[in-house]
């Protein structure tokens, strides 16, 4: 059998007790590295589990499944997955890859940001597509994402605002010369995602992410110093809310009192909160 | 503290490690019983636990929720919640008036149907907003859902429909004559949802939800016994996934051909799924 185990949102004792009791039968155990690098320590896994575990990032995933999948219909093999485990595409391409080598696949399921985000009192039905955004770089700015929150902008919904990690990056000169020597991974801020929403309405004038629209901003979910904070984008744009990883939420127009009166506990300015979010409730 | 607890989707083993911890050092342990009925007994929890598991039904959690924050600012309480803590409405409420009363608040996040619900292989990050769909009765038989579904389609996006549940519902004559009697509970089918949507499309023929969209079905998610069904919501609304809880969603035109691929596995007739499945990458 091949397992795909949520881990969830943040270290070795957010997996289940049925995630946990699988890993423990399993013959071999590979932890997914592209973002679980930075939140939960192979050593600290493997110590829990009594096991080895096997790092495999981006590259090994996509192009190495059958090496993953090897005996998985004579033994038990995981895969370990921060978050929920069909939060990326990836995992689908070893679903299907599994099932064309006859070998049955079996989920556990676990929080991810796609359905924790609900911790700040946004209601999670009222928000629609998911958007992503990636780093600027200086002829790299594309302004899809601006699209795609438009949409649920017009409709009153949230949005959740994925942010960009870069992990194994080369610079351009170790990438000519090939060497495999790689970037410090890179985790896209809060701040600088409200920054770079901003210039792009700043050029679109469309008034959909605007300084005075309403946002809420998380770090490190699920963790002892989780921090969430709401204000507008140009606060959050000035605002550092610590270590990674953050995801920031767009309010949408069609916002209920209720979910205002909750998320004001984490106003950086209450006075501007409130006078915001007055606007949002006589729409 | 006043801890609120995802259980995730299906039994007592879904728990997080965080999350049993905190039970185990929790004075008082109350259980949402409004979904949760129907897939954990107390009984297994409370074995599990070592403690006693006080059941908690939407009246109380709604009317007497200073009786359950009693003392949390002193010591522990604990409300598990089948899913994840801020799917519902009530829960936000209890937070709001925890933070009234001055007792910190900490969640411990699980799987729901809203993040699991990828396991069908449709992306995530392409669901717009969720709906909900409650028991069609002689004289109501609300549209509202087919609106916001609408606004999905026009955007190509796949919809989450979540099924009705009445837990604690009374005959109108036991209500008339004020007695405490219960009829028993009722979980809606996928296949009565689809006869719903079937029969609101045929009220407003908006080409929404036709006999021919494609659509996906998925019964006691997260189970050893997990259904995926995958076809038109003719078809769903002909055939039977078994015992519930049922979730259904409905795909949205701009579905990739890889979930196209992912879901194919489970089309209940392979020849109808390919020749719908066309239709919709020809778009």
């Amino acid at each position: 059998m091949f397992y795909l185990i949520g881990l969830g949102l943040f270290d070795e004792k957010d997996i289940t007790l049925r995630g946990l009791e699988t890993v423990k039968k399993c013959q071999r155990i590979y932890l997914e590295a592209y973002t679980s690098i930075l939140l939960v320590q192979k050593e600290k896994l493997e110590e829990l589990y009594g096991k080895e575990v096997i790092l495999a990032d981006r590259e090994m995933v996509e192009s190495s499944s059958d090496e993953i999948l090897k005996d998985a219909d004579n033994c038990d093999v995981a895969m370990l997955v921060v978050g929920d485990p069909m939060g990326a595409t990836t995992h689908a391409d070893l679903v299907i890859r599994a099932r064309e080598l006859k070998i049955p696949v079996r989920m556990i399921h676990n929080a991810s940001i796609m359905n924790a985000i609900g911790a700040c009192g946004l209601q999670l039905y009222k928000f629609g597509q998911t958007v992503s955004l990636v780093f600027f770089e200086n002829n790299y700015r594309p302004q899809s994402f601006y699209d795609h929150i438009k949409e649920n902008v017009s409709l009153g919904l949230h949005t959740l605002v994925l942010l960009d990690i870069k992990v194994k990056e080369q610079s351009w000169e170790n990438l000519a010369r090939g060497r495999k020597v790689y970037e410090p991974p890179r985790y896209m801020s809060a701040s600088l995602a409200a920054q770079q929403m901003l210039e792009v309405e700043e050029d679109r004038q469309e008034n959909i992410c605007t300084p005075d629209s309403l946002c809420v901003a998380v770090g490190r979910m699920g963790s002892d110093d989780q921090v969430i904070f709401a204000g507008t984008l140009q606060e959050l744009a000035e605002h550092d809310i610590g270590p990674p990883l953050h995801s920031v939420v767009l309010v949408g127009r069609d916002v209920h009192d209720l979910e205002l009166e909750f998320l004001r506990a984490y106003a950086v300015n209450l006075e501007n909160f409130d006078r915001v979010a007055k606007t949002y409730l006589e729409k």
